[in-house]
C-alpha cells in the first residue's frame, strides 16, 4: 500500500495525487490554507482529516516558560493508500508518523490513521502536565506577592486554555465522527479503539475544566487581595488625616490675627494648647480604635 | 419545476402564487413581516422556511470595522414547485441562489432547499471568522491601553453575538425539524445532508460560546486592570499626603499667636524646625514602605 | 358535548358540576386558591390543567410602560364534558376561549384543550416581544447616560423574566405530561399538536434566556462605567491636591513666627516664594503626567 | 400486617426487631446516628429508607421569622411488615404516618411507604412558598433602605435553600431508586405513584433554582447600590475640597510672613483677596459641573 | 487463587510478576510514575486499576487542621491471580486491603477488585464530612470577623474541593468503565454491585458542588463586608473632612496678613468667628444627615 509523505502543503506533488485518487478540490484547498481546524470529513473513496499535534516551544514573550503550539497534519485515508500533509514539522507529527511506520506499516490505512491520531491525543497530556506545573507556580506566587505581572501570566493562560479547549472539543467531535459516520474507512475493530481515543479526549477536556476553575480561584484569591489593600490604604489614609486634623485645627486657629482667644496671652499658652491638641487626637485615634480600625 | 423567485415580499404575484399552490395565510403574513425569525414550519403540501443570511457590512459607529448583518429569506419548499422570497437582497443571499440554480438545476425542490440552507450556514463561519479577529485586536489592545472606549466595543460585540447565536441556536432548530419530521419535503438521503449541515451549526454555535469566553477574560482583564489603578491612585494620594502632612501640621503650630515654643526665639529656628519636620516625613515615608506602598 | 363556562371560582355552579362530574375536591381546591401554578394532572375520568394567561397592562411605578401580567384559567376535560373556570378574565383569556369556540365548537374535548393551551402559549410571544423592546431602549439608555434609575429598570426586568421563565417552565412540563400521561384526554393525533406547542415553549425560554444575556450584559456595562467614574473621581481629587499641596506646605511654612527662612526680610520674597512654588506645583503635575493621569 | 411505631431509634425494642426480621446492623447504626442524609437501601427482604421531613420552627436569630427544620424518619419496610423509627417527632412527620394510617391501613407496606413518602414531599411545598414570602419581602426591603443586616438575611436564605436543595436531589435519587430498583418492594402500580412524587420533587429543585436567582437578583441590586453609593461619597468628598482649597490656598499664601504681595498694604485688601477666593471657588465648581458630578 | 501484596512498587519482584502473567509494560511503567490519576485499563488477559485511597492527615501550614491526602494503590486483577502494589501505606489502604481479605478470601479476584473499590469510596465520605466541619467553622468566623486569613482557609479549601472532584470525577469514570468494558474481569454480577459504588461516587459528587456552593456564598459575604467596610470608611473621612474644613478655611482667612476683615478689631473678634466656624460646621452635618450619611 503507498504511503505518500509531504513536508510542504503546496508541492505540486499534491495536485498530482489529486488526479490519481480523486481528491476534492475544498479538501485540497482546506489543506493549502492558513488556518484550519480540527475535522473529519468522509467520502466514499477516502477520509479527509485535519488534525492538531501539539508541542511546547519556548514562550516569547517569557523566555524561561514554554508554551504550547499547535502546527496541522492533514490526513487523506482511503482504502489503499494514504497521504499525510505535515505544515510545519514538528516533535509531535514526527513523533505520530514513526509510530504509525512502525507499528502499523503495510497494514490498512485504517490502523495508520487510528495510530496517527491516538498518539497526537497522547501529546496533550503533557500540554496539560504543563499547564498544571504553571498553574501551581501561579497559585503559589499569588498568595506570596500578588501582583499585576502575575495577574497578566494568569490571563494568559486562560487564553491559552481556551485554545486547547476548542481543538480538544474538535477532536472530541472528530472521534465521535469517525466512530459514527458509516462512510468513514475506519473498520469496526478499529472504532473500539477511537472510542478509547474518545474517551481520553473526554478525560482530557475534563483536566481543562479543572484547570480554568483553579484560575478562576486564583484570579478570585487576587481581586481579594486588591479590595483588602484598597480597604486597608483607606484606613491608613483615614488615620493618618485623624492624627493631624486637631494639630492642623486648633494651630489654624491660634494663627488667626484676632484677639480673645483663650491662652493668647499666656507665658505658657503654648503648652495649654499642645496639650489641647493632643488630647484631641488621642481621643479621635481611641474612636477609630473602637470602630476596630487598627 | 417552476421555481419563483420574488425580490418583494408585498410583490402582488406572491397573492397570486397563494393562491395556486394553497399557501397558508399565515405563512404569507409571516414573509411580510418585519421581524420574523429563523424557522421551519412543515405541512402535508409544502415546506415554509425563514432563513437569515449573513453579510459583512460597515459599521456606521466605527466606519473602519464592519458587524455582520442578517437579512431573510422566505423559502415555500412544495412537491414540484419553489418560491424564494429575498428582502433585502444582500451578497449571501445571492450567493446562495445562485449556487442552487448551478448545482441543484432541475432537481427536486428538496435539494434546492438543502443547497440554499447550506450556502447560508457556510457564510456564518465567515462571521465568526470576523468576530475572531477582532476579539484577538481587541484583546491586544486591553493588554496594552485598556480605556472604555475598548471595553465600549468589547460590549458591542458581545452584543452581537447574542444576536448571532439566536440565529445559530433556531438554525439548529430548523435543521433538527427539517431531519425529522415527517411532514417535510426533505428526502431521506438529503436528511442525511441536512445532518451535516447540522454539525455546521454545532460547531458555529460552539465557536460562539469561545468567543464569549475570550471576550469575558478580555472584561476580566479590563476590571481588575482598573480595581489595580484605582488602588494605586489611593497610594499616590496618601504618600502625597504623607509627605506634605508634617509641614502642614508643625508650620501651622509655628504661626500660633502664642508664646512658649521652643525655638521661638532662636535665630536659626527655622533651621530646627525645617530639619524637624524633614525628619518626621521621613519616619512617615519609611513605615509606607515597610508596608510596600512603593 | 357540554361546555360549562364560569367567571368565578367561588360560583356554586363548580361545587354542582363537581358531584355530577366526580371532580376531585383536591382540584376544585387548587381552582379557588390564590396562588396556583401552572400544572397538568389527569385521573381516567378527566384532565385537569391550570395554565396562566398573560396580558399587557400599564405597570404602576412606570405609567408610560406596561407590564406582563398573568392571569389563571382552571379547565377541567373529560371525555365528554368541558368546564373552563376564569380568574379573572382578561383579554388573553378572552382570545383563547373565542378561538376555542371558533375553531373547535361540538369537537371533541381534546381538541377544544389544545386549542386554548396554543392561544395561550401564542400570547407568550407577545411578552417576550414587549420584553425585547425595553431591554433594546435600556441599552441604550445605559451606554448613553448611566443612572441608578436605569439600573433599577434593568433589576426589575430581569425579576419579570425569572417569573416568566418560572410559568414558560411549568407549562413546558404540563406540555410534556400531556404528550406523555397514558391517562389524559388528549388522543395520539392532538398529541402531535401538542408536541409543536412543547417546540414554541422551548423556543420562548431560549428567547428568555438569551434576554437574560444582554441583561446581564447592561449590568456589566453599568458596572465597569461606575468603577471608571469612581477611578476618574480619584484622579480628579489626586490632582486637586496636587496643585494645593506646595501652595499649602510652603505658605504654612512662610508664616511660622521664627527666624531665619530664606528671603524673610526681601523685599521680593513674595515674588522668590511665589515662584518656588508654582514650580513645585508645575514639578508634582509632570510626575502625575508621566504616570498617565490626565 | 404488624406496624411497629418507635419514638427513639435508642429504644432496646429496635434490637429485638432486628433479630426477629433479619435488619443489617448497618442500617441500625444508621437509624441511630446523627447526621444521616436521605437515601433508600434495598435488599431482597426489605427496603430500608431515610427521609427527611420539612417543618417550620421560630428562627433563634429572628425571634418574628421562621425557619425550615428538618428531622429524620427511617423506615423499613418489608413484604409483611413496616417498621417506622422517627427521631424527633415533628408536625409533618406525625401528618404522614396519621395520612399513612388512615389511608392504607391493613394495606401492603409499599402503600404505606409510598404514603409516607408522598406526604413529606408535600410538606416542602410549605418550605419553597415560605421562602417565596420571605425573599419577596428581602427584594423590597432591598430597593428601599439597602442594610448589611438585610443583606445577611439574604445569604441566611441562600444557605438554608443550599442545604433544602441537597436533601430534595437526595429525595429525588431515592425516588428514582424505588422505581427502578428490582429488589424494593415497591410494586409496579405504586412505582407509577412514586414517579408522580419523582416529579413533584423535580418541580420542587426547579423553584429552588429560581429563588436562588432571584437572591442573586438581589445581591446585584445591593452590590451595584453600594458601587453607587461610594461613587457618591467620593463625589461628595471631592466638591468639599474643591470649595475649600482657594480659601485654604489663598489665605496660607496671605499668611505669609512675607514683603511684596499684592494688596498687601490696602485697607481693603480683604475685599479684593476674598473675591479673588470666591472667583476661583467657583470657577472650580463650573469646572466640576461640565464634568456632570452634581 | 495467588494474591501477590508489594509495598514497593520499585520491587524487582514486580518485574518477575510482569513476565509471569503478561502484564503490559506501559502498565508496570504507570505503577512506577510519581503522579498516575485514578484509571481503569482492561485487556483479554487481565484488568488494571489505579486508585487513590484518601486519609487524613495534619495540614503542615494549620497544625490544628486534618487534610485530606490521596495515596495510590494499583491492582493487576486476572482471571486466576491477583497483584496489589501499595505506595505508600496509608490507613485507607490498609483498612481497603484487610476487608477484602477477611470478606474475600479465596474468592474470584472480581470480588476482591471491587470490594477495595467500595472501601475506598467509602472513605471517601470521610472526607466529605471533614470539609463540612471546616466549612461550617469558616462560615460561623466569617459572620463573626471577617479577616484575610479566614478568606485564605477558604481559598485553601476550594482548591482541595477541586482536586477532590478530579479524583471523584476519574473514579466515576473508572466505575463506569468497569461496568460496560465486556474486556474486564468484573462478571455481571459484580456489574451490579459497581453500579452501587456509581451510585455513591455519583452523591459524593453532588456533596462536593454544595460544599463549592457554601465556599461561594462564604466569599460573597466576605467580599460584600469589605465593599460595606470601604464605603463605611469614605463616609468617615469625608465626616471627619467636614467637621475640620470650616475651621481650616476660616481661620486661614483670619490669619492672612490683610486688613479689612471684619471683627478684625473687635475685642470678642476669637468669639464670633467662633461662633461662625460652629455654625458652618453644624450646618454641613445636617446636610451630610440629610443625606443619610450616620
Amino acid at each position: 500500500m503507498p504511503w505518500y509523505q509531504l513536508d510542504d502543503p503546496h508541492d505540486p506533488k499534491l495536485d498530482e495525487l489529486a488526479r490519481q485518487y480523486n481528491l476534492h478540490p475544498l479538501h485540497i484547498e482546506d489543506a493549502r490554507s492558513e488556518d484550519e481546524s480540527v475535522k473529519v470529513d468522509s467520502g466514499n473513496l477516502y477520509t479527509f482529516a485535519v488534525l492538531k499535534p501539539v508541542y511546547l516551544k519556548p514562550d516569547p514573550d517569557a523566555p524561561t516558560e514554554q508554551m504550547p503550539t499547535f502546527t496541522t497534519i492533514d490526513i487523506f485515508a482511503g482504502k489503499d493508500f494514504l497521504i499525510t500533509v505535515v505544515d510545519p514539522v514538528c516533535p509531535a507529527t514526527t513523533e505520530a508518523l514513526e509510530r504509525a511506520r512502525r507499528d502499523g506499516d503495510g497494514e490498512h490505512p485504517a490502523r495508520l490513521l487510528y495510530l496517527i491520531l491516538d498518539t497526537i491525543v497522547d501529546r496533550y497530556f503533557s500540554a496539560i502536565d504543563h499547564f498544571d506545573d504553571r498553574i501551581d507556580a501561579l497559585e503559589d506566587a499569588i498568595f506570596d506577592s500578588p501582583s499585576p505581572e502575575i495577574l497578566a501570566q494568569v490571563f494568559a493562560i486562560k487564553r491559552e486554555l481556551i485554545g486547547l479547549r476548542r481543538v480538544l472539543v474538535n477532536t472530541r467531535d472528530a472521534c465521535l465522527h469517525l466512530q459514527r459516520d458509516p462512510n468513514t474507512i475506519i473498520d469496526s475493530e478499529h472504532q473500539l479503539y477511537v472510542r478509547d481515543t474518545y474517551d481520553h479526549v473526554a478525560r482530557l477536556l475534563d483536566s481543562v475544566e479543572t484547570q480554568r476553575d483553579l484560575l478562576n480561584n486564583s484570579l478570585d484569591i487576587y481581586l481579594t487581595s486588591v479590595s483588602n489593600r484598597t480597604n486597608e490604604v483607606m484606613k491608613v489614609l483615614t488615620v493618618l488625616g485623624t492624627i493631624a486634623l486637631p494639630a492642623i485645627a486648633i494651630s489654624g486657629i491660634y494663627g488667626m490675627n484676632l484677639k480673645g482667644l483663650p491662652f493668647e496671652e499666656s507665658p505658657h499658652g503654648a503648652l495649654f494648647v499642645g496639650f489641647l491638641t493632643i488630647m484631641c487626637t488621642v481621643l479621635l485615634l481611641l474612636v477609630l480604635r473602637r470602630m476596630r480600625w487598627f
